[in-house]
């Protein structure tokens, strides 16, 4: 399967890293609104294309995946590119979801190609562990836990704060709220209760620090509604410390059955994860080769992770599926 | 959605349960092996028919779930009930699964109807979140532990022992295990080193108690790989302690992602269960859904849990699913 990137940055290269560990699969080409000739990839002999000239080289692949950012990016390129070859987003904007499904729905199925939208961990993975665990347990309460793990707004958000000169923000669930789910209980719990955040930042020089530790705790939507924690330190500490993008998280559902809902039950699915966006790619990556076959099957228009039967995933045969992993 | 089912043991019961909680589907009949008269059910107004009757009674029936054991009453049934109408079973012999598959697949594809075999948690659950993580993660490693909970062939193997009245088997898997597989370590684990085993015994009155503990230790293949711990108690102290069916268990998948496996992963699955059959049967309805909706749309023969779209599942519309939990 001859898969394209569009979009060169920590996403696309989580992508390049992942095609190289499935066999059944080539990195066709990559394409960036950049200079290609700026652009450097890891992998040998394959070209960098401009994006401008995607559409003549559109017949040399299978499925595009789309690595921009869904602020801007992709709202408008999915269903563009959608229009030109089968794609694949990791759109997370969860309100506007139905909106960008509609979108490119409407571009794939006129062009006649399949399309898949947010896909990753969350929306991706976490969304088919809500799904099932509602299927199975329809008397009971769902949580999703996210971290420990670097926002990448709130992070932005800090870098903004007057006299800040850069900076990281880890999301942390908070152990008591993780314990009493899991214990069953089916605890209420605010936003305060179920994370925390912690602000690595590095001052601009002179900046004045209790300030900006006011600023960003008080800062609405972002901060101000969790028990956050500053600390200041040099450029050279946050390189040392704080340059990886590790992420993960918790999905629970809990729930009752029998007659009397008498028998409880947890269950919880996890993601401890060194690279966020390799993570990511990587569970884009094997819904490529999803939308590669049903593409191949002929189904077309936009769908999500809901629509894809696992096996569409697997490079593995329903045979050995069946006898391995069943 | 109107669903029969076949055998009303613990896990009929457990489906019976579930159907309460799941407004789009309705209990239509349950069929017995037993005299129809002798069996009380919870669902007022509800038939309890002879097994032998079924045929007369299959148009009043979407989908049929048969809660026999898979022993001896899966591999004979199955194949005959997917001649007759669409079907689920929850067959657990993992090394049978590709010789039960191909008997359901030809009698339903025969006869035009749709079969589901080794539903529940694992097989179920469990192989799902194996081939979603190994699709994921292709260079990684696989994990799977039980319990804790009540292990009937055990429980089965202690009770068959000379001088044993009664007894319950927990298997446990060992934390330092999961403590190390949830690293990232990606340790080499022997059977002893998972799980150890605890056995609650009531012993004949004047049994010898020392030749019991060792017969039940030294057991091949049910014993002997393990640590294994033995308690005798009273059938008092059995009945008020030790008469639940809990269970439950993890799936790990442990992985490396990045152009030189750099950054490490870890996909976590567990369930915590106070009821085993409860929570099989609550999985089994919610695929009864999917079931007949597949029948409904024609597809005929065999499935198992890596062919069917999660969508399938639930009770919501694709725009409810989108909306609020992609």
């Amino acid at each position: 399967m001859k898969i394209g990137i569009l979009g060169y940055g920590n996403l696309g290269r989580g992508v390049e890293c992942a095609i190289k560990q499935n066999d059944d699969m080539e990195l066709a080409a990559v394409f960036t609104r950049r200079d290609p000739a700026s652009v450097k990839i890891l992998t040998e002999g394959v070209p960098v294309y401009a994006a401008a000239d995607f559409e003549a080289h559109a017949s040399e692949i299978d499925v595009l995946i789309l690595c921009g950012g869904s602020a801007t990016d992709l709202p408008e390129q999915t269903p563009v590119y959608a229009s030109l070859c089968n794609v694949i987003d990791s759109f997370d904007t969860h309100a506007r979801i139905p909106e960008h499904f509609a979108n490119v729905d409407a571009a794939a199925k006129k062009s006649g190609h399949t399309a898949l939208i947010s896909c990753g961990w969350d929306p991706g993975m976490f969304s088919l562990n809500r799904c099932y665990a509602n299927a199975i347990l329809p008397c009971g309460k769902d949580y999703t836990f996210w971290g420990k793990g670097v926002s990448q707004g709130h992070s932005d958000a800090i870098r903004r704060v007057p006299g800040v000169k850069n900076g990281k923000q880890y999301t942390i669930p908070v152990q008591e709220a993780l314990d009493a789910v899991r214990s069953g209980s089916n605890p209420e719990l605010t936003t305060r209760q179920k994370h925390t955040r912690e602000c690595f930042v590095v001052p601009e020089e002179g900046a004045d620090l209790a300030q900006i530790e006011k600023t960003i705790k008080e800062m609405p939507n972002y901060f101000s509604d969790y028990d956050t924690t500053v600390h200041f330190i040099t450029e050279e500490e946050l390189a040392a410390n704080h340059s990886g993008i590790p992420h993960g998280g918790f999905v629970f559902r809990t729930g009752a059955t029998g007659w009397n809902l008498e028998n409880k039950h947890v269950i919880e699915y996890n993601l401890k994860l060194d690279s966020n966006p390799e993570f990511t790619s990587s569970v884009i990556v094997a819904y490529a080769r999803a939308i590669g076959r049903l593409a191949a099957e002929g189904q077309t228009g936009c769908k999500t992770v809901f629509d894809i039967a696992p096996a569409y995933l697997s490079s593995m045969s329903a045979e050995e599926l069946r006898a391995h992993l069943l």
